[in-house]
């Protein structure tokens, strides 16, 4: 973990409930300000916004926000947009959905629009993002990667990501598309950077101080790397499979958290 | 590991090359005697003895052992049948090969060539098997259990295996049917027990000192859960998402090797 570096950031597995109690996003109202909360919904990642962002809106309304209003940024003319700056300006709360992480950040990246999410956020709005939109908040992100099958070197594609959240690198939909391998890779690569595997309707909530908490149905998977003590990668060819060894594992429900800095897992409160 | 009990085993994560170098059957040839090797294939596990009996018995042919037969056990009369029983105590080396787990316990457990077989092991005849063949050989095995979702308590079903290998837990097809989450919830429920999760084409030889070597194109995946700290296995629902910390993985590739007793991976030699 690098320097505090703004406010609060709600990182969501991808496919939340949005039927039932909606644990994850009532939470994600509640951390930008409830009934005072601005909402600013961005649909850049998906090739449905209206539906997906429909959807959103309608439920941050339900859950008692004061404003729930849809950006529609499709292209990076949107993304330099006045109406768009000023609306992220305005917002305590930000939503990324979820489609294709590469669309946010080639539409997004240096973007007017780009810039004021990364002001407000230092200022203290909460950022939250499902799928595509959990996997943009590192410096570094996934965006491709076979599943389910034997680590290589060659399994992952990587690109830069918003870097919204230092040292990680985020999966999502994780035991649900067996992505454990794919992540391994990726800390494989440098283990210095923390892996974090979000399964589907799960989310971590990170502080500015990096303390995490694990709300939602299923687990968060830790992958620390930093006790690796062999590992084949710099001298294995592109489809050899990969050595690892001494990696410690986590697997974290809700009612447990992880300190980001410290590397230390915990039990948030009695169950 | 308990006492050293006997041969040698090789343990195949099941789907193993019988087209191209077949490393795997080729190894098991030479750890049973080579040209001096007699082989004992035995189907019970399969729907299709006949078709898998006849396969492996002319690889092993054309591997050069001195000869090569296949044992139809396929109910509990042949299981106690003296000729079955006579073939097992002349083989140098018993094949089981792949098919259902508990086909393979509830025909020959408690039968005459059960018993042949632990005699004829604790005397040094290689044992070897692939896929269900493999999950057989712990004392407790894995017969079904989901793939690719969050661990919980409930996803598991066990059984007695032949308990050639004490202490262990083996799962096979490993990173190809994406089985990390249910052989974590095996070891969360006793972590005295070491989780070994074997890919398709790899395996493991182990000696009777509990020294193991990987052999194969993929990898074997070590789920090492002694020094977990937290989890919540006792407290827990069936259907509860598992929380585990401080487990320790290695992912081994050919070239690499483990020793089961100390439990500490090393390179088994210069790739």
């Amino acid at each position: 973990m690098g320097e505090s570096c703004g406010g609060n950031l709600l990182i969501i597995g991808g496919n939340e409930d949005k039927q039932g109690e909606c644990i994850i996003l009532r939470k994600f109202i509640a951390m930008a300000g409830g009934r005072e909360s601005r909402i600013a919904v961005v649909t850049t990642a998906t090739e449905f916004p209206r539906e997906v962002g429909d959807e959103y809106r309608s439920l941050f309304t339900e859950f008692g926000a004061e404003s729930s209003n849809i950006l529609f940024i499709a292209n990076r003319e949107a993304a330099n947009d006045r109406h768009n700056i000023s609306e992220i300006e305005q917002s305590s709360g930000i939503f990324f959905t979820g489609g294709d992480q590469l669309r946010l950040t080639s539409i997004l990246g240096g973007s007017g629009v780009d810039a004021a999410i990364r002001r407000s956020f230092r200022q203290g709005t909460v950022i939250a993002g499902t799928s595509a939109g959990a996997s943009v908040m590192s410096d570094t992100m996934i965006v491709d990667g076979s599943s389910s099958d034997t680590p290589t070197k060659s399994m992952l594609s990587m690109a830069h990501g918003m870097g919204l959240l230092e040292e990680v690198v985020i999966d999502q939909h994780f035991a649900q598309r067996g992505r454990i391998n794919r992540l391994l890779a990726a800390v494989a690569q440098n283990p210095h950077i923390l892996g974090v595997g979000i399964d589907e309707d799960t989310a971590l909530s990170v502080s500015p101080e990096g303390m995490v908490e694990i709300v939602g149905s299923q687990t968060v998977t830790i992958v620390d790397g930093k006790s690796i003590i062999q590992t084949n990668i710099s001298e294995s060819k592109p489809f050899d499979p990969l050595a690892l060894t001494n990696v410690i594992l986590h697997i974290l429900p809700s009612g447990f958290g992880y300190d980001l800095k410290r590397r230390v897992p915990h039990t948030s409160k009695t169950k």
